[in-house]
């Protein structure tokens, strides 16, 4: 991050400007409470683009994807921003500082979503995004560089396995394989590409350059319970966790539910349910976190011994060597349980990421416009899940601001919930932080 | 069963008649190991009507039902029997014996199969059928009795869930609101019926009565290890387990794999694992065995904390009152495991059947029919396998021959296989037990 002057109004309503640059933040208006409704009034329209009938799933390089693309683009020109779609089928929009083509401070999150997903993850991001650009065009404010926000098109990874798609084209670490992955359909992202309208060798256009920019900052509902717990808004991210991805296949012999003995039995899934708590136990032990979302016994006849099963299994840790030891752990359970039950495990990595820490500038920038809103001394939360900053980290300095969510800080499930104030709040802070950027580079 | 005379030649197959009256079986002769031979093509080219590309799958009110219908009823032709397809799909044939019209010996198995299933499966137990009339016709023999081979069209289950429906029609125990049961792809068996040429609302015209059966043979696989491991080639069945089947769904709450902390989840896949687990265990403790065959974890993301699971259990014992104590512990493990993990169980039994002992005399002819291969010995085993027998003892006494099948006993799969020297001695023991039947009638 360089250093940048103060940002000043322009045009006819430097009066806004003024009560803007003064940092005085609009909790409690009516203006904050409208804005705030108004995001969430967007949450549910984009909700309606799905294709899962009576919830929420919206994938990548799908007509919802383009159709959400659509309305975040109407979104941002009403915001003052000049539009477009990028090769990776991201929205961006960008809003203009004192000089032209200067370098952009990115504001990004995600608009695709999980299967039967919840309707704040990644897209809260994205729209208060939009709403602090659309702050700054009323205020009349320009900055010392560009704002431009980035409505990633893949982060979640639902459609094709591989995730962070969108941000890793725009970070410039696109790995062209991809194009070959195939989604349950049996169609290649190659060819998703053209159906879409996007040309899939020209990816590459996508990638930002790091001269070209400022640095990254991300707001995300917590998907956690903590900020719930302490009873708080908003918190500053201090990193986010490594995760290793692995689809495993275990294999023993299938049989007649009645005629084989358990001395002759090979049950793949009996297997697989102790390695399932192995992989509870192995990461509670070590302060880490694991997850089978998904296993399937087959034939999966009611009377057929299983003779496969296929899984998968997620793994973070806020330290990668922990982590890297819950699996060591998870492999020997599993070859001791492979030699009693006469199975065999295969197990391909298919997601690798290494913890990545916040820049310490823009961490502060992110605490400063937390502080600004009244929390003067704002909690700071290791973040478990990814998010689109880790791929950003490859390419620029990057923070993020946490929003509290409800129920317990249900996430990836329809009963994900925002509260109005908290997301005024989070609209005040995260405007502040941008502000920020600029005030820091002048002082 | 009650009291018939002895068979008598007819025709001009005095000679053979003769020699067969005798009791001399086949075994080693070139006739025996080439009715073997064709009985294992038969299987071979059953196998070839399939719905599943690679590997045999063969389900009720499909094409390929159909047409392993016609292809026996050719077979039953060949071998001297009148041939029809009663109201439920099964392909029947009759050999007539002294006097038209006369109660049959009924002698059956099925034609359907799992999915990827082997090839003698029920299959070898319909041509043995065959292939025992076709002897008595070529040794121009009648019985005292008619003797009728019932090619049953559903044993297994697999498209509709509940099983023995070809077996139960018979047995006059069918079930009209199994009409209302749809298969995986949502269509009813009332119309599954009607699009394979049969009327749903006669089937209870394919119900056999007790006063015109004289009695029900089956021959199978055992679809176990206990012939192989004793090196001997057949056993007779002294009973068949009652089965009991649930379907099971747990759950919890779907979660961010990253974001819910252990002390928030409601993991549905790590509280099911620990029930696979209990489910062995308490079977084993028992000497019952039971079996998960089916589970899926829901929404099945990689990065999402398991909401749902869906599985099955089939659970077996020789003794009922050992088999339902072992449901009770799994159910109370299962109630302390949703209690500690905050999960909530739902189960619906979905098949129960009782024990069924075998009819001591026809047991008899079957072990005096084994007896007369030089096994003077045989093995008796208990079947934790469910068969067509077991329907068919609501109608009529019954007794079963196992024959012994290779690689362990392996059944259900694709391995399964059995020894062509095997065949031509169950088909001299099946033979021999049918021409017991009239024998101790005349005793």
């Amino acid at each position: 991050m360089s250093n940048y002057p103060s940002p000043r109004a322009t045009g006819a309503t430097g009066a806004a400007a003024g009560a803007a640059q003064a940092g005085t933040a609009a909790t409690g208006t009516t203006r904050g409470r409208d804005e705030a409704a108004l995001i969430l009034a967007r949450c549910d329209e984009l909700a309606t683009h799905t294709s899962l009938p009576g919830g929420v799933e919206r994938v990548y390089l799908s007509p919802h994807h383009a159709s959400v693309n659509r309305l975040a683009a109407r979104w941002m020109t009403e915001a003052g921003m000049t539009t477009w779609q990028d090769a990776a089928g991201n929205q961006c929009g960008r809003y203009e500082g004192f000089d032209p083509g200067a370098p952009a401070l990115l504001l990004g999150s995600h608009l695709d979503t999980v299967r039967d997903a919840g309707r704040y993850d990644g897209i809260l991001g994205v729209l208060l995004a939009i709403a602090v650009v659309d702050r700054l065009k009323r205020a009349g404010v320009r900055l010392p560089f560009a704002v431009e926000v980035l409505a990633f098109a893949d982060e979640e990874g639902t459609r094709f396995g591989a995730t962070l798609l969108g941000s890793r084209a725009a970070a410039g670490t696109w790995d062209t394989a991809w194009l070959d992955l195939v989604d349950a359909d049996g169609i290649t992202m190659r060819d998703a590409f053209t159906a879409f309208g996007l040309d899939p060798d020209r990816v590459a256009e996508a990638a930002r350059t790091t001269a070209d920019t400022v640095g990254y900052l991300e707001a995300h509902i917590e998907q956690g319970p903590y900020l719930e717990e302490a009873d708080r808004a908003l918190a500053v991210v201090s990193s986010i966790a490594g995760a290793r991805r692995f689809a495993l296949t275990l294999t023993g012999v299938a049989g007649h539910a009645g005629g084989v003995p358990y001395h002759r039995r090979h049950d793949a899934l009996a297997g697989a349910a102790e390695i399932v708590l192995a992989v509870e136990k192995e990461a509670r032990d070590r302060d880490c976190i694991a997850t089978v979302g998904h296993l399937q016994a087959y034939p999966g006849g009611v009377n057929v011994i299983p003779g496969r099963v296929e899984f998968s299994l997620d793994l973070r840790g806020e330290h990668d060597d922990r982590r890297d030891e819950v699996w060591l752990a998870i492999q020997a359970t599993t070859a001791e349980v492979c030699a009693r039950r006469g199975l065999t495990i295969e197990a391909t990595e298919t997601h690798a990421a290494d913890a990545v820490v916040a820049d310490p500038r823009l961490r502060d920038v992110i605490r400063d416009g937390i502080a600004a809103t009244g929390d003067t001394d704002p909690m700071t939360l290791f973040s478990k899940a990814g998010h689109d900053a880790m791929a950003m980290a490859d390419l620029t300095p990057w923070a993020m601001l946490f929003v509290r969510c409800g129920n317990g800080g249900i996430s990836h499930h329809p009963d994900e919930i925002v509260d109005a104030a908290d997301v005024a709040i989070a609209l005040d802070a995260f405007e502040a932080a941008v502000r920020g950027v600029a005030s820091e580079g002048a002082a």
